[in-house]
């Protein structure tokens, strides 16, 4: 039977601030992307989330990020490797302390951002990641675009890798993403989100822009969770799923 | 054979800053309070500070303090208690991974700056603090000024407790310390802190203000790093406590 | 005729978060009090802001705080007067930019969150408040609770102060606010809020918790926005106070 | 008779910790690049910068930068646009408020760091400078590289600008700075830097390291302050200038 993961971006508020529908969220899917203080994520919220994912049986994730605030960590930075990898692994040090408070444990990591872009292509920050993932320990799976460097440098490095695909995005010919500022990047149609994460769960398989059906084998889909209307959609992706046979678990 | 730990504030630089001696104080001290990034202390600085530390056979411990960079952590914070909790036990989980990636462990939490003194009789952010430990897990030791009220609720949580005393700091005949305002708070004179470290140190007692002789039972000795002299004054303390038949030596 | 000025934060948010409702309060108040980085607001919020108070005649003021987005400037803190003064400056300098590439000027400062109520009754920060302001200078006119230290520190440095009142908090009998943590703290009633905002501004008075009527001379009533209903309630205040023959205009 | 402008940076320390020998640079200097709290600086430290300049003479400068205390502005970073510029602006503003309280007045806008180096070819973000100096309002004159895209817009705006040249920089054959990871890239002899200073201001004119002599024309020689010895040599440059019958003068 084919399985696939569920995963969304979680506690990205910061004190008095809110964004993501945490509760909604933990009651769909099954990795949860915890923001983990840099561009979201403030150390009592990320307590919350671990203790409702824990109550919940959703898995817990370190969403690492630059360290920006303002720029809610989507302003790319050119910061020396040594350095992000330490900021990486301070991240998930932070989040491993509540995860474990709550009775689980911090079971992967995710880039956010500007960052999960930034190590698509460039080596020296995808290697950055992996070390700072290394540094933490314990050989948590990085969560990624299929193809991206910081997937072969982890994979490279012994850990394991688990590509990501995204319904609500439209894809190239060649299995990559199209750009978001290019027309028609973003899959808004409620029913066509839900079709393509069906098609790519059993097939591994999604219709490009062009009208191409291409292959992209992912173990986990990213749902979103921080628009209005957002919440039910990643629900109605579910229960579709799972009324097309697919098993949805964690992929760790 | 009497033994005392010898205890100082460690990366407390951050980013292109640098403050306190870091090579020149692991030659010297016991255990190593190193910053955790919320009043110094970027993630870098505090990897390299547990390497440093672990080559040494320094103790690595956790100066928590309220998140207050642009005050050095020395402004008092009225922080809400289960938010300071967690904030504490964020950093605690920062520094741990720094700590095991070096091959050592945290082995104990000290509040730094205004929350050191706040927690000294604030009832509720003492318990925050203790709280904040808890939550990191691995039952760590607290050290804080004798007879503080985060020594009290750390010992009555069933953690470890480690007092502290002062050699360059006047004391009341109470055996407490002198306000930094007043006159006469700080000793200044190098021979007079070397003279007082040892009589805390092999009588458990010290020459308050006043001349009386009153009893500070410490285990940790806290010497300074981030004045000019302030490693040479830490080193001859040393020489002197083991010249005196005092064995130094981590309390953990 | 009587006339009684409105004013509310605005600009709370800061980079992807968002807080007050601007649109909606810009079509209520007569004062803007806009936040300027410290508590909340980055500078394209600040920017957009004072635009759209310029466009509407609202008066912009400057919503200055402790140094703290991690609690929204709701920590008490202890800074020394002298950097204290300094950052309230600084925080009145950058939106005066705004202010001004808007066609407008900062015309008001109004201090935050802890800092407003710890200046009611702290002289050392009352003073460095007002240090600020003057520091900033154009003799700015400071807006705060009647009675307290930094109206009556602003005042006695010739600044021109501004009595505020809060319709939806309860008075003690010697016209004072009954502190949010007692029972009936706040007043929900939407209908008791606009009747006691009309009372205010038409007799000076207010109904204490007591039933007694006390003298309360604002200038000013302070109507919030980050609720939901919040901006339809102020409008019912608006309303009801022109009904009234009450005129809503700023008082600067 | 030949002029030249001095300028250095300045007030590059945060809170507890200092950087640059501010008393030492201004008693050299003719224009004062002073840190407006993005990756340094910190208000009451602008303010006592602005002050001491203003005692002695010495033109303030807005040093504006990325946000990125953590990374002291070396990080460059993909700010949208109308975020930098309203940064750009904010930063100029609070800045200003120390500069009127000293007496005097911002005089010009330098980007600092990664910042400077990045609008030498970008065009957007050099355009988002531009806005931010246009927001702050003043038409204030913009310091950078001669040949750089910031310095372009600025001129293209009706802004004044001010061509620098650093003597302790190697040049490339086109007049352009050899980058800092290349050998030679950095002049550490501090008589060829004095030497280097003089040419510059006489004849407008660097030899290069091929050898080739290149013009360079500049209105300001950056000299530095954040190393032992720096003033020493800062100060050597400058008597030498004079010496040579070079008149040292604030450009503005």
């Amino acid at each position: 039977m084919t399985s696939i993961d569920l995963n969304a971006d979680l506690g990205e508020g910061f004190g008095r601030w809110r964004l993501t529908d945490d509760e909604g969220l933990l009651s769909v899917v099954t990795s949860a992307n915890v923001a983990c203080g840099f561009h979201a994520g403030d150390p009592a919220t990320m307590r919350r989330v671990c203790e409702l994912a824990a109550e919940r049986g959703v898995t817990v994730g370190a969403q690492v990020s630059y360290r920006d605030l303002a720029g809610f960590g989507r302003r790319a930075m050119d910061v020396p490797p040594a350095e992000l990898a330490a900021e990486v692994a301070y991240q998930i040090g932070a989040l491993e302390v509540f995860a474990r408070a709550a009775g689980t444990r911090v079971a992967y990591v995710k880039p956010h951002g500007a960052l999960y872009n930034r190590v698509v292509r460039d080596e020296e920050q995808a290697a950055a990641v992996v070390d700072g993932v290394l540094l933490a320990g314990g050989a948590l799976p990085v969560l990624g675009l299929p193809g991206s460097r910081v997937l072969e440098r982890a994979a490279g490095a012994g850990l394991p890798v688990v590509p990501e695909a995204f319904a609500d995005r439209a894809y190239t010919d060649r299995g990559t993403l199209v750009p978001r500022g290019q027309e028609g990047a973003v899959v808004a149609e409620p029913e066509s989100v839900v079709a393509r994460s069906v098609e790519l769960a059993r097939s591994g398989t999604v219709t490009a822009l062009s009208g191409a059906v291409v292959e992209v084998r992912a173990r986990s889909l990213c749902v979103h969770g921080d628009t209005p209307g957002a919440v039910d959609l990643a629900r109605r992706v579910r229960e579709r799923l799972e009324a097309s046979g697919v098993r949805v678990e964690a992929f760790a």
